[in-house]
């Protein structure tokens, strides 16, 4: 048998529970793709020729508009929104207008086709629409925080079959953003290295976490990974944000998505997953503690009372295992067939 | 329309998004209490007769074998266990032994009784039931944090129906548990008061927030709620831990747990959802800074990625607005018919 460890993350200071020995391990049902020719649903506001069922669009990749590559509208039902009127104070706690946006990146004219069936210079399209929405948004002056991220399937939050990712730029930067921060920081104070450089390194020294690594980034399983198949991506180049990443490490950080979530599709079948991009708040994209990361969340597991009221993660697989079979996963990069769209450049 | 706001929860200090705007409302299905004449199945390892298929139990409550109340033994897939061997330390990363105690608490030998359809002096036990443990478990040398809580419906994260809780002992404390802690000392250095009583007394005050209180206890849903009705049961006797609270106490939480939870099903049905009994960390129990509460978090909306990227919730349904449901639900309390097991003393 084997025993349970406690691990601590430490980008968050987070304890997890790695228990190889209980029972509630993932089903692992290998759901199939869902049928890659519905290219066009006439119900679906992200499909061409329904682009007036989103609000105006803020940013199009595309040589005309009937042929779009890349969309990005505002949020139909924006969590938040510019110019939100102030709210009344509250002489006990602490509120704040709900300012800020919230944008949509429609990845690609076909309703049904998943990013990592996207050819990987589309997939860099993507990224750099990413890219150029945040560095817009660090512009604004109520604008303190971005997070970038994508649900894929019902489980992760999603309803909208059409591929999409989101932005959310805040006027406060979230508590968790600001303690890792706090946490980069602290190791950069004791240590004079960057923190996410420090996990690399150790990374690639164990090498059984690792699922890849080239020259502009580094694949692995986290060491304190909260659940089955968490994968992050992290790149070389010191950079704090990723609206600073630069063309060719797109270009790089385009195939390395593709190929960990062709992965995750070898190990798991078609499941359910977030990613997040994470990146410093304004003001610290001058600092070096910390490095812009792309979180990869499947999910497998549902959270249950004891990982809500004490955060602390309960994971079933260990992360080496997990990671050896991501690592040998045989992904094939079939090029998608019976497009009625061109994604090529 | 209604525009969005940030509220900060003052226990954790994280951002909160009320978006009463969304679209992704919870589905509240309503959907009906499963078939309570299943009061046995031969399948079931929590049911009377099966008491073999568990680990020993460490607690009866009940004249006799053949005819227990309550029931509490170790998991039989625990995520942690007491003399768990060290494990090899990491010159990286940090990590420490899986040690600490995962037990299970078997509410009722009736297989399909929800907790809510329980008499009160049923709920009573099970509460003692929780407070023996814990205190058992505050005297070992190797516990430091007790978290007890309940799991119901797959979705939130059970598989098997028989009613039932757990408690999980860690060696470790929790980094959330630990920052909770420090949010509430701050409080208490900054003005001499118990941060959960202030809370309580904000919320009396303003009223558009509670759903019942007593001489013991104040419901309410929180002003900074993470998803739609949340609520929360706070004592009035300053105790910092649940081992400490008085029969007299237990009693009355009993009732008020039982109409919580009426009240939850009669907004939304039979709904998925966890409850969290929060107390501090070993060694602060003298402290006065801190006050155990129960925590009810419904299941109905799904975190997504920028949820799980920045601790931010998006919550689709003003706090208010759940209150006052909560509030006027006309709730029955109906004895459960037709039980084919004693449950009353």
């Amino acid at each position: 048998m084997i025993a349970s460890e406690l691990r601590q993350d430490p980008a968050t200071k987070e304890w997890v529970v790695i228990a190889p020995e209980r029972s509630q391990r993932p089903q692992l049902a290998k759901r199939p793709r869902p049928d890659l020719h519905t290219f066009y649903s006439s119900q679906c506001p992200f499909c061409p020729g329904n682009e007036s069922l989103t609000p105006s669009e803020v940013l199009r990749i595309g040589r005309e508009a009937a042929a779009w590559q890349v969309r990005v509208v505002p949020n139909k039902f924006p969590a938040l929104q510019p110019n939100t009127p102030p709210v009344s104070k509250n002489c006990f706690y602490r509120n704040a207008a709900g300012c800020g946006y919230h944008e949509v990146i429609i990845e690609s004219p076909a309703h049904n086709l998943e990013l990592a069936d996207m050819p990987e210079e589309h997939i860099a399209r993507i990224l750099r629409a990413y890219r150029q929405r945040q560095t817009l948004m660090l512009e604004k002056d109520d604008v303190r925080s971005v997070v970038i991220f994508r649900n894929y399937g019902e489980h992760a939050g999603t309803s909208l079959l059409h591929p999409h990712s989101q932005l959310l730029a805040t006027s406060i930067v979230p508590a968790y953003v600001q303690w890792k921060q706090e946490v980069a920081e602290r190791h950069f104070e004791e240590t004079g290295r960057n923190l996410y450089s420090d996990i690399c390194e150790a990374e690639k020294w164990a090498g059984v976490r690792l699922i890849e690594e080239d020259r502009e980034f580094t694949a692995f399983v986290p060491y304190a990974a909260s659940v089955p198949y968490e994968m992050w991506i992290v790149p070389t180049a010191l950079s704090p944000t990723f609206a600073l990443a630069s063309d060719d490490a797109l270009a790089d950080l385009a195939g390395a998505l593709r190929r960990c979530l062709l992965r995750l599709r070898h190990c798991c079948g078609d499941v359910d997953y977030n990613y997040v991009i994470h990146s410093c708040a304004k003001g610290e994209e001058a600092e070096n503690y910390y490095l812009w990361h792309l979180q990869i969340i499947p999910r497998l597991t549902e959270p249950a009372g004891f990982e809500l009221g004490s955060h602390m993660y309960i994971n079933p697989m260990r992360p080496e295992d997990c990671a050896q079979q991501l690592r040998e996963a045989a992904i094939t990069i079939a090029e998608p067939v019976g497009l009625s769209y061109e994604l090529s450049a």
